[in-house]
């Protein structure tokens, strides 16, 4: 039941194309930094943990220049904080054991160490998951119907999911009655990925038009909005995948929860706020598909910012985050340190 | 350059088959009041006005059982006011000239009196077509970057176009920098046609998604939202395609008018408020497509209802109405009758 995004299999990493599900389960095999970079740009892998821990695998395949790959990754996507955040993280593992073994003989291996770091990494996120589940899970209440948007399901974390780590546990606790699921246009992560993930773990769902979410707020069929995060900014403003401002400001008016679960590394204490964050624009090509007239033109933004005054919770593995936001964070960051 | 939706011709209705726009320009050839109602139902002909318009000429084609006709083609939508009020209208034609002619020799043809009721209806939605995109047209400022949801143009009228007139006399007269067209999911009317009938226009537009309105909101990018309607009741609140309503509750947080732009044949005084407002919900299939998962369901509501509240004005041919929307639409409905 368990459905990795990633996994390191001879010294490859095996990436499960998400383009392709539900059709088909075509796993890419990358053996160089190029290749993990290409996978993460064309989002065969996607989701804010899954990008970092592809990321610190591609470090792996590209040990023999590091500075060169982890430049090479991190322009893939801009938004996310976790890509970045493992890359610094990876740099700091090749750091450290040349201080650590000065005097020794051996060289260290920068393979070796990677790899230990992208293992540890990806053990660590799996756990961060299960703990961000089970608290956001004590959010929910029995019978909830829960709208989500796009997929912050184990296959966006390529460990157990953030928002859809929180359905699974709470599904699993008698804490929810029912998902809403956003289609999530152009690349319809909702209809394909959150729906075959809810439907393999048996948990009743039911696919709405993204436009859909007011009418179902309005006709009082949403109890709350659980939805995962690209970036969170130091004040507690959330770039998350485009669509998920309008949710915030609608389940506002409809005095409806708004909660974001997110680990940790997917908050960036050096941003300060949401304006800070660098928003993706993708291929216009992607909305356009072959409906559009010819010549037509569009703007694909892949992420928003939902300030933080719309946000009931943010919740992490180290506990659920309340307004104001800065303050919490500020701990949170303390503690890390 | 004018685009008709409908058009008779030798005894037949013949309906551009937008479901195949802008692939392809196929016209079906309707001969029976059954062919018009299919036409409708399956949205071949769509957009409140035009499926008004498109049952009076099916009730030339019923006239041997009008009565049966007119059942027919009223069970086919039920959101949109304009379907029963051209039915109404076509059974008051059919009315006046027994009492009209009574004690003459001559027995009135039903069908002369019903394509004399059609034509008179189709003339008449193109001239207030006209006088309310020019009305709509002095609402906006040089320069303005209005965004629009679904289609309300010459397609969904058979006319001129309501907010699509609006935009296209703006246009017209320097009072329009461009167009953000939502691309408006399931059926894509946005990407399809009004992307079509814009490209057509040479009005500027870019294609967004649904989802993307609050980030160009957030982005100071729109200066007003344009958009038809299916039915406004006699309060004000207006039912409009799916997603018309998260737009109004954005606009409203961003200080941004919200104008919708529809016929007085629109505005139901019998309808007294959103909640009465029947909401279609078509079938999940047009959701589902092809990406869901095997087993997916789908909730697929045709329909929002936008509160009078976030409404900043109501244009019609007989003037633009402002709130308190009541009393403004009594004095309409007073003057019409």
């Amino acid at each position: 039941m368990e459905t990795a995004a990633l996994r390191w299999q001879e010294g490859a990493l095996l990436v499960l194309d998400q383009r392709r599900l539900p059709a088909e389960q075509a796993w890419l095999r990358c053996t160089t930094a190029e290749a993990v970079a290409d996978a993460i740009r064309s989002m065969a892998v996607r989701g804010a943990p899954a990008i970092g821990l592809a990321a610190a695998y591609g470090m792996v395949l590209g040990a023999e220049d590091p500075g060169r790959a982890a430049e090479l990754l991190a322009a893939t996507r801009p938004t996310a904080a976790n890509l970045r955040w493992a890359l610094n993280r990876a740099r700091d593992a090749l750091r450290a054991p040349v201080a650590a073994g000065a005097g020794e003989e051996e060289e260290p291996d920068p393979a070796r160490i990677l790899l230990d770091h992208a293992t540890r990494l990806h053990d660590e996120q799996l756990d961060a998951d299960r703990r961000l589940a089970a608290l956001g899970a004590e959010l929910l209440e029995p019978g909830d119907r829960v709208l989500t948007h796009c997929n912050a399901g184990a296959l966006a974390t390529g460990g157990y999911g953030t928002a859809g780590g929180v359905l699974r546990v709470a599904w699993e606790r008698g804490r929810l009655g029912s998902v809403w699921v956003d289609e999530t246009r152009p690349l319809l992560q909702g209809a394909r990925l959150t729906a075959w993930e809810l439907g393999r773990l048996g948990i009743p769902y039911r696919l709405v038009a993204d436009a859909g979410a007011g009418a179902l707020m309005a006709r009082g069929l949403v109890d709350r909005v659980v939805v995962g995060a690209d970036r969170v900014a130091a004040n507690g403003d959330v770039a998350n995948k485009l669509g998920t401002y309008p949710l915030a400001v609608l389940a506002a008016r409809h005095d409806i929860p708004f909660l974001v679960a997110a680990p940790v590394s997917t908050i960036d204490p050096a941003t300060p706020d949401g304006a800070a964050i660098p928003i993706e624009e993708r291929d216009a090509g992607e909305l356009l598909g072959s409906t559009a007239p010819p010549g037509a033109h569009a703007l694909n933004l892949a992420f928003d910012v939902t300030p933080a005054e719309l946000v009931t919770a943010v919740v992490t593995e180290a506990g659920v985050l309340e307004r104001p936001y800065g303050p919490a964070i500020g701990t949170l960051v303390a503690g890390r340190a």
